[in-house]
């Protein structure tokens, strides 16, 4: 079973994920690059090689878990988080620990072995966020879980694996993620002294800076943010107000869709398809019963953030918290505004 | 001039990194490995391929800039901070700055081109921590710092480029590392409570349970946390109650030293010579003059973290905070315990 514990100091809680568990002196040497790749255990026919499909976009005659999909969501083979248990909150001495209870769902993209997202269609990106936001509603009617994370890992240096074939993956999670807990207290703290939404006032002032204003389409921007942590950040940014990623409606979704897309294809086409992650920030679950959230529908913005993952000098970041990043967004906006896909 | 950004949202600063800037094409494609090693600058006999030398310990007949030494301190030649100017805190919108003020040093630990920290003598590593010590105290007294961090890069993956020369780097800033404040804000909260720090409680722990603990020789106890971020993750505490790295006595140092060449010893014999990083956490500068920081002296520990760089699966880890350590820190510990060196 994976325990989820608590960093006495910090507060932040970590996966100690038994089921992806390797023999110690399995960590031997250096990083290497990734082996060849098998036979994809995503594409169209290969069902039987991945667990059950929780949920697919297929033709109501055609049987599950097996061909004619379009999209499909399955357990990961080698969850981080069970689904099955209580979570047994418990303390060791001065240590605080549960018992590693969760989701942990793999979303294959498309039934073609198609890589990067970039190279999916707007409609079928468009069927992708469909798909986040169905699983997320049927995972918030789970109460032990408080939060859905939404993330990619493209390239082996992001975290993919040796499998190419593009698919997001979602976990759910018995605590909400320490960043996603920080930018709420961030932007509550910034409600309570302005009235306003932070991530509001980031929209009108990129919009009108324009210095890291990659595209302004359809109700959306992406920016590079003023503080970049890494080369090529980028955030993707509803400009209506809205906390909520899964109240997106249909068009929104599209619209998204394509800016996801445009996005994308410009990281490919400009830096040659490089690793990549991306997390959708969203508000917790339940926001509303609580007290402490309860002027989040004011305060809080979704939003994505795309890490692209150029460089290696991120050693004493994790240790200290103090980024350096080698190129200033405004330079990297323009070189992607620049891009022509 | 670099810059620093705050972060509006979470109130991280980042460093815009100028001096190291490349064009924003010069980042495309995967991240490669390093390129073949140059004519080592760090090596006796080479001290022109550096700038000026800002410390050294050499015989006093030997000039600067010239061989004789055993130890050098030396700019950065790429510094991510600059050491000439005012800090100018200004805002920019909802933004705010300042100009990326500081110091930048690079300690060469050894005239000899010795890679790896764990292969210098007992005696070598104990001048490394005196240095460390003096050049903290050097940068003290400039009133614009407020946070000398000393860390150490090993190997490409973990950031170290292409020079092998074992070699530790200093950043003195103008603000405190996020991870340090939200250290010495845990640990505070602790000791309010508690009237007890939270480090020595821990030591206190590790020490009974023996699951974490790698070594407990001379005074310091080598453990892997209880919510390990990473595989071997190591943590290195002095027994006895310290908020301050600088105030290591002499005997001390030489206890550290050895403790320090026995971890990185078993580390590189028992996983062939990992990438790692270390950082020494210690309380900031003048931290008596401050109502925020009175209590400092009771409730902070220094210590230092090592992080070896075995695994890629962190990339969501950055955009969310949530670690998932793919190795319980008890299997570790008792991995590196057994490790004969």
């Amino acid at each position: 079973m994976p325990e989820l514990r608590k960093d006495p100091i910090i507060g932040r809680w970590v996966i100690i994920a038994t089921e992806r568990a390797r023999r110690p002196d399995q960590f031997s040497g250096a990083a290497q690059d990734g082996p060849a790749e098998k036979p994809c255990p995503f594409c169209e026919g290969s069902e039987s090689k991945t667990p059950p499909e929780i949920y697919a976009l297929r033709p109501k005659n055609t049987p599950a878990n097996g061909p004619g999909w379009d999209l499909r969501v399955v357990p990961s083979i080698a969850p981080f988080l069970r689904i099955e248990g209580d979570l047994d909150r418990r303390g060791k001495g001065l240590y605080d620990l549960m018992n590693g209870i969760g989701a942990h769902e793999i979303i294959i993209e498309s039934n073609q072995h198609i890589a990067n997202m970039a190279d999916l269609s707007d409609e079928q990106i468009s069927k992708v966020l469909d798909c986040y936001i169905n699983r997320i509603i049927d995972l918030e009617k789970d109460k032990r879980f408080k939060y859905a994370l939404i993330f990619k890992n493209h390239g082996w240096s992001a975290g993919a694996g040796s499998i190419k074939h593009s698919r997001s993956q979602l976990i759910a999670t018995p605590v909400n993620p320490k960043r996603v807990k920080e930018e709420l207290a961030g932007a509550r703290s910034y409600y309570e002294y302005h009235e306003r939404c932070i991530f509001c006032d980031i929209v009108k002032q990129e919009l009108a800076s324009k210095d890291r204003l990659i595209l302004d389409l359809d109700g959306f921007i992406a920016i590079t943010p003023f503080a970049a942590r890494f080369p090529f950040e980028i955030w993707i940014m509803p400009k209506k107000h809205s906390c909520d990623f899964v109240s997106l409606d249909a068009d929104s979704r599209n619209y998204l869709a394509k800016v996801l897309k445009i996005v994308l294809s410009k990281l490919k086409k400009g830096l040659n398809d490089p690793p990549y992650n991306f997390v959708i920030h969203t508000a917790p679950f339940r926001r509303q019963k609580s007290g402490y959230w309860k002027s989040i529908d004011y305060d809080y913005h979704w939003h994505i953030e795309i890490m692209p993952r150029l460089t290696r000098v991120a050693g004493f970041e994790w240790g200290t918290g103090f980024y350096i990043c080698p190129l200033p967004p405004e330079n990297a906006a323009q070189f992607l505004r620049e891009v022509q896909i």
